[in-house]
């Protein structure tokens, strides 16, 4: 097995998140000029997109105004509103765990894969494994290198990913946040066609980000890599990343007013939710310009 | 109307946060000496304890490793696993937003408290609205200063919050997140003492901090406020935080490890789910020392 | 107000319901002949089609075979597996309690519409007080009277019922369940045209059907009656039905096999979930031929 | 293997329902006298008590009278509530299905366990093949022969049996539905105590019925039989008439209204909701006098 199984230890749950030490930390820091703070998210909510086998969020009101409209009780003059809500953690912008995929036996790093049931979820490599990311981000923009977005099913690969950060002046490296643009949601969001034959990473390309040591992976369509996945393959950039590297990969991102600022590198703070047993946590992670 | 309505302009639905201008956020980055990052997140998930009129969080698996040893299909060995979370938004860690608490018929900043309706959640002041929050943290470590947790239903007000401040050497101010350790959390975690008789911050205490344009106020308890309320008022400091001044709480804290590292000003971000019409978020706020 | 407002005393929630007595259920017993048992429901899971404003069931299981066959222990060889259901409660074949429409400030019956909240559901006329129903079932085959399944938005007046009735030979009295059969469901089961522009009932027809005292009204159709509603009114017949004189609706029936058996009359009974607060019962109803 | 496989066929997933033929059906029928009807569910909502490693019920309301009061649009002066559910299955008064338990890799009549998968729930003996059951009720009271409640773990083994039968004249036969009053219900509803150590149906006694050929037995307490099993064993009744013999169990009863009657044979209609895939189906059954 190449790949990082056993480099940070057998008990190992956070792969190349553990690329992110205080050196980087204080790097991606040190990037920050403007002070400007920018989400990159998708909206989140009932009419939240999702592919034909997921189900949309739902949100259930356990209290709102319309209880004290109808003359529920308001001590001292108290009213609250409070919800619930119903939420496919791989729905809208979210981070996988590294419990998300694998192949075999085992999950990344060697774990038995027979720890994810349905009684407990992912008793290894869930989603309360990976703790919070403050690491320097690093905008690939192949809408801006392609000058369009980037057409369905269009591979992005090794030698673009080289020209772009050669043009952009800044080179992935350990511990890196990347993030690739392909226009995929600026286009279709909010369509089904979203959920459909996307653009994105091949496995050559990924193979290129974990030889540069990259933390984690994200990107503004709905499964980071190219889909359909070539013939003979099923997501084998999930395998790629999630698997052998243990780098979690940040879906469905907005990446639009990013772009639009033209930074190339900055601080990025992504915190997903210790959910015990989840495969994913919904994200909205953050850049500092 | 005394507070911050109409301060931001009568369509504002962000309240204190508005404070976080690029200034603050600069010199929040500033702060950051050694690169060490801290979840405040307390852990989520089926164990989470909730408040009698609440329920636990539920995570449902739709495809585990359990599918395959059974007999699904791996095409091209690719196995993945994913869920589902049944959550009430105020369990956990979370942050209120601006819709959650009001008193007549207005929201924070006079929004109609009636756009807050099963059918669509809060019309305004959800927590789409938050924002990430980037800013200078601030901790006022109560357990420090009276050499013990606090005990049940004990009140922090304005005198003692002014002394831990001179002696911590560090003043709240505008847009500051200042976070309370009453050291309720540590003591009472995952039993049902938690949710009753909480220490925490007087109204006068809430008062002295919204003098102080401080942006967020944060604490290790389930609601911020010393409970119960003093005769003849329903959680003031929620009423005055929220719903006066604009200033979302976060609840249900852990600030056992940032307490321990002796930090008392640092670079905290907090970045609530775009959940639309949401009375609040889940979240991990995190802190870079 | 005409109907059946304080007919059997002002605190019923049971509306005509309450005409099936014990000579009633005798009678319809009486009916039974063959011993044979059909369910009159469609199928209800995952794949249920609703309309756009509403969202299908969910099925999450808490513990299957996948479980043990991924290394769950089994005390004594013991296995079990189990799930838990989301369902709107207007899905699949149902009965509408008598909470469940309304004009103005009441319920049927005069009962406060205040009282039907997020907190604490219906408290008046949910689907607790219905009870199950057991008395003479008569099918009125609209298919079999036209000679095909009824067109889009076609109507059912009062006229055409009283045809059907004379030429089958059986009129609806005091405490029927009176069940028409459109078509709709045999012709459009499980697609999105289902749920739109039905033929069902008329206003007039169902007034008609209300003047003999019937007991509950049902048909294979999403609403019971023709859809889209008449200009300048809003669903008249649940309406009429269920607010005025108190007469449950049983949706979405599949009434093939019944009508296949050329059966007129029949025992039926329907036995709602005493699901309290709750605005209608999924269902199963059964006829005995 | 003893037991029922293979009776009606390899492919039979309705077990001792099969024994309701039509001739049953009509003699069921012919049992009732007076044309009173009872339902044997307890109350089924938010407050409905459920064992430790379940959760109760939530009822989640999409619109109510809340949201008129609070302005919604009523177009023509038509108003509705409506509300999702969110329920495990083996909660309140159910019907388990024959996928609910086994031993070994296969199912009642040896289907494959393997088919209940979170994906798909039961691929074999779900809820929605038991279809509904028509047929003579037997109630065997315990609590009248003891003349009290019954204690804690105490066992109903087949000599009680055969002598409460005998004393009531009356014996269990061929698709029977037998239900038993052990009084746990009336004694514990509500509180912790009744999902511990109940009093119920032993291994000897199900073997008694089951020689009997009864359809389906029911009871009073939240697991038909004794709790806990007796040394190594584990849940051996439901294993031995769900799994082996293929006759559903009907959990959580009230049936003191039923014995206040004084009815020893009866007509009994049990009609489970077609949950495709699901362990079991919630249940309101009756009883005709």
């Amino acid at each position: 097995m190449t790949g990082n199984w056993g480099r940070w230890g057998e008990r190992d749950e956070r792969g190349t998140l553990n690329l992110v030490d205080e050196t980087v930390v204080r790097a991606a820091v040190g990037t920050v000029r403007q002070g400007r703070v920018l989400s990159l998210a998708q909206p989140l909510g009932p009419d939240t997109s999702v592919p034909p086998h997921r189900r949309p969020p739902q949100r259930f009101m356990g209290r709102d105004a319309g209880d004290y409209a109808a003359g529920a009780r308001s001590p001292d003059g108290f009213r609250f509103a409070e919800d619930t809500v119903l939420l496919g953690t791989h729905t809208g912008t979210h981070v996988d765990a590294l419990a998300h995929t694998w192949t075999g036996d085992h999950l990344y790093n060697g774990h038995p894969a027979s720890s994810v049931r349905s009684t407990r979820g992912a008793g290894h490599c869930g989603a309360e494994r990976l703790g919070p990311v403050v690491t320097r981000g690093l905008l690939l923009d192949l809408v801006d290198h392609r000058g369009a977005p980037l057409e369905a099913s269009s591979p992005v690969g090794a030698e673009e990913l080289a020209e772009v950060c050669d043009r952009a002046g800044a080179q992935p490296g350990p511990g890196d946040a990347v993030l690739l643009r392909t226009g995929w949601w600026e286009r279709h969001q909010g369509t089904e066609a979203y959920h459909d034959h996307e653009p994105g990473l091949s496995d050559e390309g990924a193979r290129w980000l974990a030889e540069r040591d990259v933390a984690l992976v994200g990107a503004d369509n709905y499964a980071v890599e190219v889909q359909p996945s070539p013939a003979g393959s099923t997501f084998p950039v999930h395998l790629r990343l999630l698997h052998r590297h243990g780098t979690p990969l940040v879906e469905n991102l907005d990446l639009a007013e990013l772009a639009a600022s033209g930074a190339v590198t900055f601080l990025f703070v992504a915190a997903p939710l210790p959910l015990r047993g989840s495969t994913a946590s919904p994200l909205n992670p953050v850049t500092v310009l």
